[in-house]
């Protein structure tokens, strides 16, 4: 790990490193097996950051001598807390075909397994293509006036975030009927998006069920999944530009709830699509 | 397996047997290793229907003697087709905190990995609650006509489908620029939905592209989720009348595309979301 310059606000390192880089760096143990240790940066209210977490399990099939391409589809299960420190990543490439390949992914410390994740990865070729979808209306990411989260969710301090609609309620915002959520969000400082970011980006989005309320509860992602439109390609036009993202809950009930997500390119492209159950106390 | 009563169309057996139960059943070997067989009845263009495969991982567990609760989100990734013929799954509960468990199930033959597959179960408890998505407008079930799918794609023979919106293209359908399925669904026989089916159930809506593009192609689902909103009661109530489904796709390029799926209660209870990104050729 690099040693943090807390001489500045803002998360510079000595020799470059972004912050992001540093928090999910890993170092091989073997073939299959990653240690890394997590990043007060990217601290959240019980252990980490569900979206940095889930940045590093993609990172070790990435860094993986065997991978097959870009990942395609992602999924993440928060199984337990994830202590501060060390941390264990068995990445297991499952399957692989022509042009596909199916990863097995486990966190753990001290033998306890706290996250456990599936990727598919693969070759993409030209095919007929289509966005259904459109982006929501906001204006350009310039026109909003950056947001900051209150200091003890520490991890959003690495992400500049201008809400376009449902910002983080205040202690006068009340209920509201809707759930969504659109801002422009990208790293702090900025930093050139790539597939680990843009899971994390997935992630941003704080449970639903606040905007709902009108408060702060106990609340949790239980499982995250990321489909991946953008290649390599898209990511590299984006670079280091805002994403708008929204977002947006299904139903709530019976102690979890589902959220669901898109995040778009600063030129309108539909970089994923992202989906999570959270669980909720309230 | 139980034999099929080939005297007759539908799937009924001399000792009461559901088609659907028969096709799920499996045999414990071990605490967590079971053995089963694909099913006749559900058979795709190749290997059998990914909802069957679904609905069988997710049995693995139910059946698991560890199992904690009711299951709140599944995925499963098909890595390759499934052969016809016998098949061993294991259920292997990665971590039982107090009111989740998180699993990791795989299906293979003769050693090699098709699928594999996460689940999270649980308890539910009485909390807040609030439907935001809005239920499709539909005619009810019985003012639509059923609609039979072609012979080849003998899974669906096991559905009784009425399309209320965006039914599988004939010869003269043309493109469209809408990729939205609509319709009501049901095993049939009719039978009263459990987890199983449900899970299933998530699977009927056929590829997207197929609307958009008008025609066949090749295309098959890469990775499924599945978020449970409804508990046993919900189920109980929902009994074996018809499913409101609704799907549509957000992107389509580079071999991929996603689809997003909604299904409702007859009672207007949304029951499921689920989600997937299919792979596709044209």
């Amino acid at each position: 790990m690099t040693e943090l310059d807390t001489s500045g606000d803002t998360h510079v390192f000595d020799d470059g490193t972004h912050v992001f880089d540093d928090a999910v760096s890993l170092l091989a143990v073997d073939a299959h097996r990653y240690t890394g240790r997590t990043h007060p940066a990217y601290a959240n209210m019980v252990g980490p950051f569900g979206g940095i977490t889930a940045a590093t399990l993609l990172r070790a099939v990435q860094q993986h001598p065997e991978v097959l391409g870009e990942p395609l589809s992602f999924t993440i299960n928060y199984c337990g807390p994830v202590s501060y420190g060390e941390f264990e990543i068995v990445a297991r490439p499952v399957r692989t075909n022509r042009s596909t390949q199916h990863w097995s992914i486990e966190l753990s410390q001290d033998g306890t397994v706290s996250t456990t994740a599936t990727a598919v990865f693969g070759t993409r070729r030209e095919t007929w293509s289509s966005t259904e979808a459109v982006a929501p209306d906001a204006p350009p990411a310039q026109d909003v006036a950056p947001h900051t989260l209150p200091d003890f969710i520490t991890w959003s301090r690495n992400y500049e975030m201008r809400f376009v609609q449902g910002a983080v309620p205040g202690p006068e915002t009340g209920e509201s009927p809707d759930s969504t959520t659109t801002l422009w969000v990208r790293d702090t400082p900025p930093r050139p998006l790539d597939f680990a970011a843009l899971t994390s980006l997935c992630d941003v989005f704080f449970p639903r069920v606040f905007l709902r309320r009108g408060q702060y509860m106990p609340a949790g992602t239980v499982s995250l999944t990321v489909y991946f439109h953008a290649d390599a390609d898209a990511l590299g036009r984006q670079s280091d530009a805002a994403v708008l993202g929204t977002a947006r809950s299904q139903r709530f009930g019976k102690g979890y709830f589902d959220q669901t997500a898109e995040l778009w390119g600063s030129d309108g492209e539909l970089l994923a699509t992202t989906h999570q159950l959270v669980y909720f106390k309230g």
